[in-house]
């Protein structure tokens, strides 16, 4: 997702670093019980950028329940989703945790270990009834309050709400979950979606996504009632695919991560356009584009770094859609938010 | 090596990036040749950082000599060495292109093009004598210049000088070549090292490697002479290493580059040490380092980022052999510089 410090959606801003290590279940029982199952030498743990910091707690914990051979080996790649995975470090050891997300594939070799927040959603929510316009109303979270959706059903249901949820696409775990670049569960026919969780990273996708609906936010982490914003967001999108509309140079970014790869879309553009070059690369960030000399970017990989990052690049981003619009397939109106389907 | 754009290594420092295209040879026969040969579909291209805005004209010139059905794709991946392939796209490619440096290990895969320079170091080879002391001297210099190595022999050996060379180890593809993390190739008796080619990256290793010779650099491409000042750099790993004596919790990184890794130092610092912690990573930056509190980092990867971008990270971060004299296993007067050997 989102690689800037300063972007709305860092959970950095969410008030989850905040939060005391006892509040999180790193499920090590069931760790230690992979490991001596699968008589494991090398266990590789893999945190996202905001726990990190946890890592080595958590090793320090795994190491006294464990034999002295065992060598636990901590990612040091940036990571940024279940999309995100450190496939060196996955494929040379034995066990391989990634903590605080949902499998987007499951695989024998890898653990999932989603960190459950234990915050009341409930308080939050009942100030968010203000906002909501109808009686029926889409329910959305992430996988952090996954564990207390049904209950979030009922408590709305209780209220006289109609309440829609949906699967989404094999990209997602959950029912009514969503991820920075798949908003897939929000695609039901009430007009208010209501979403339950902390920051704004996911919420102000929903609203890119699905523009006529109004995105509540009830953010328990912040404690904090909002309705998604995405003008800053729109107007950023227009302003650069009008500034790409005069590069003759295409730079075409490929992203190696195992979710985040679209060689078929990166393919067509290389295919219709002599000027386009294809770059590849695993983080996409201002420093590795300013190597090459182009006048605009089109992003194949993660829609987030398109849309939250792009005016740190040097050069207009795009996604694959508004690079159609700049080189005239596409109309200017035709503009929709990019988001992510499939896993790998 | 070095990541940092000011760092005296860079080679944006150094007048490469000044010359014009024509003056290097990308060997474009020899890439067609084995995109025939082998029926290629995908071709890798891979550019050290200062080389990288060439990739797009390259290119180019290869698509008019190739077949339409053939894609190219360019790593946008940091490469710092022949010991930095980029292995996500050789693997996925049918011809990968590795530009910019000599065969760390040949494969029937990789074409190596090394990119000779075309100036003419005797002029300022001329210059240098006056600091050549004895009327011994090794010689030594980098991939860029080895087309014209034995050339500068006979040159110096003309001018009554004994010429000392050596081929160091197997990480050496030339008789006298260096490496930024090898100066097995200085490893002769006599007192004078003459290093021709630009920049002062690879001397200022040698002369640390080394410190009881003269380092003279004849710099062809900055057209100076100057000799090789280790200072600096000594001042600050001593300064590094005392530092970290008080440090409880280590870091101890792992790097994941496919020339750079010692992974067998890395477990015998973990095997010895309960307060160190294995950390997994490519690039070795300030920022993925941060995201861990330790008191300090041991860095079993790529010498040069430890010595020449040190001050740059929160924390102290030493080479294998500082950190044992940091621990009380070796007297400080024992330090010396870190060197790289073998291939993987």
């Amino acid at each position: 997702m989102s690689q800037d410090a300063s972007s709305e959606g860092d959970l950095r801003n969410t008030g989850m670093s905040l939060k005391h290590d006892r509040e999180w279940d790193y499920e090590l029982e069931r760790i230690v019980e992979a490991v001596e199952e699968r008589d494991a030498k090398r266990v590789g743990l893999q945190f996202p950028e905001g726990l990190k910091r946890r890592g080595p707690a958590v090793a320090d914990d795994l190491r006294q329940l464990c034999d002295d051979d065992v060598t636990f080996m901590l990612s040091g790649q940036p990571c940024y989703g279940a999309c995100d995975l450190d496939t060196y470090l996955m494929r040379r050891t034995d066990v391989f945790v990634h903590f605080g997300h949902s499998p987007m594939k499951e695989s024998d070799k890898i653990i999932y270990v989603p960190l459950f927040s234990n915050v009341d959603p409930f308080p939050i929510m009942e100030d968010a009834l203000d906002d909501i316009e109808g009686d029926e109303v889409g329910l959305v979270t992430t996988a952090q309050h996954m564990n207390r959706f049904e209950e979030m059903c009922d408590w709305l249901e209780e209220r006289g709400y109609t309440v829609q949820t949906r699967k989404g696409d094999d990209r997602l775990t959950y029912e009514g979950q969503v991820l920075g670049c798949n908003y897939a569960s929000a695609d039901i026919p009430a007009d208010d979606v209501l979403y339950v969780g902390g920051g704004k990273f996911h919420p102000l996708g929903l609203a890119m996504e699905h523009p006529d609906k109004n995105v509540v936010i009830a953010d328990p982490v912040n404690n904090v009632v909002t309705i998604a914003d995405t003008r800053k967001f729109m107007k950023q999108r227009y302003a650069s695919v009008h500034k790409a509309m005069d590069a003759e140079k295409w730079g075409v970014i490929f992203c190696t991560k195992i979710g985040q790869g679209r060689m078929e879309i990166a393919e067509k553009i290389l295919e219709d356009n002599d000027n386009a070059y294809l770059l590849t690369m695993d983080e996409v960030t201002p420093d590795r584009l300013r190597n090459f000399d182009m006048d605009a970017f089109v992003n194949t990989g993660c829609p987030r770094i398109t849309t939250d990052d792009g005016p740190r690049f040097h050069k207009p981003m795009l996604t694959p859609q508004e690079y159609r619009i700049a080189v005239g397939d596409e109309p200017l109106d035709a503009l929709e938010f990019d988001t992510f389907h499939g896993t790998w």
